[in-house]
């Protein structure tokens, strides 16, 4: 039970040989990202509307495994990984069709107060829809 | 029975103030081009990988008549507006949920040779697809 | 006695084929032209930072002439093309090392209250720096 | 003796917050690294005109430690930071005007056979300027 995306790699995220530019991997990450957070109630833009708390991501990490070509049709599935104090972190896996694992994206964002920059506890709410989901994709992955 | 594709803005396409960053709107329009050329059977893909002629953009221009949100989503419409020897030139109108029009990117396509760059005819097949677009556009609307 | 910008064309620019992405001018337009606002005293920043009123892009085109090319060095020409009574229009002309017309990016910036979006008058600095901008580009062509 | 390149944070770079989108930041570090390699006489444009090997990214990581905000200028700083057989690693420190170090970019490219994909070992060419280059921080920073 993750939540899962469809992308085609276009023209505007590969290089000159009609591979991945690899930056471009992360834009993808975090197109999927908002609409995971959206998916599950934690609506990006409705939390900027109204500001109290900010998520900026303060590391980010990829790996290529296999070459993803201009044109071709990708599942990104994306999983909670880690629930801490003041952070969570988001893995994306990017799966061809044939379901191999093409790359994948690490994310860990921080929560912060708006006013004064300072870290702060995630708020309860956030917390208790990303521990849900983060169980549903144990039992379905068992 | 225009060609339809649905867009998300994300944070990736957004400037300060929440709002397009106006070169994304052309990235949009492209990736949505891409998509409207595989439909009608004219994959960018496989012209790329077998080449003879190649479809590069030698002007484009876009309105932009409301502002458009991060968050928000729209229908992108694709219309095949002019269908010349050596070239062809693409709609893009971006919809609000309310059907308003949002924003439109032109682009015109001019078919090369690969091998020295000069201007040629556009190859039949694609011609008859482009003018079957068109076409049929016509009938719905009217 | 142009703005002039230099910039190389990066493998984030450039298509499979190794040939400018064509979104991709209207970015290092916008790049630009934020410089150029700096250097004449009307930094975008600021100008955000203490709203009152926004800038944003109406109208965007551009001419691709020539292929630019991965890897290559473009000289980037501002001028003031036009100044209205609530918009003006910006040129950059992207210019190769001979000197040549490779494209050239035509943008309308209209002035917007902050508060309603209404258009209104360009605040009258604003309006004195880019006329005498013009003034200089005018004396110097003849 | 590290080479250094200076960007300012355009709008194209920034959210809705005006601070760094964190994909930006690898588009940046790519920016940058081209001109570094060429820099060292491993034009990335030649190696791909005349392929024999290629050296995508197959991981890439960054952290951010402090705000970097629209309109700011940041000085990239290269390293390279490791060498092996078919791989090397390359970090991109952004500094401010200030000499902090607000965010880091590690990548590391390996080396692979364009003809089948197979991971092969460093020319000796480009095996040679990496390690002077990176013999010559070490002198500097001693």
């Amino acid at each position: 039970m993750h939540y899962e995306h469809r992308i085609v790699l276009g023209m505007s995220s590969v290089d000159r040989a009609g591979v991945l530019f690899y930056p471009e991997l992360f834009r993808h990450a975090h197109d999927v990202y908002e609409a995971f957070m959206a998916s599950i109630g934690a609506d990006l833009t409705a939390m900027l509307d109204a500001p109290g708390h900010v998520l900026p991501v303060v590391h980010a990490e990829a790996d290529y495994y296999l070459p993803m070509r201009h044109g071709q049709i990708y599942t990104v599935r994306v999983s909670v990984a880690d629930i801490g104090e003041t952070s969570f972190a988001v893995h994306c896996d990017f799966l061809g069709p044939n379901g191999r694992l093409y790359s994948q994206v690490r994310s860990t964002q921080v929560c912060l107060n708006t006013r004064d920059g300072a870290p702060r506890a995630l708020p309860y709410e956030l917390r208790a829809k990303l521990t849900r989901c983060k169980a549903q994709q144990g039992r379905i992955q068992a």
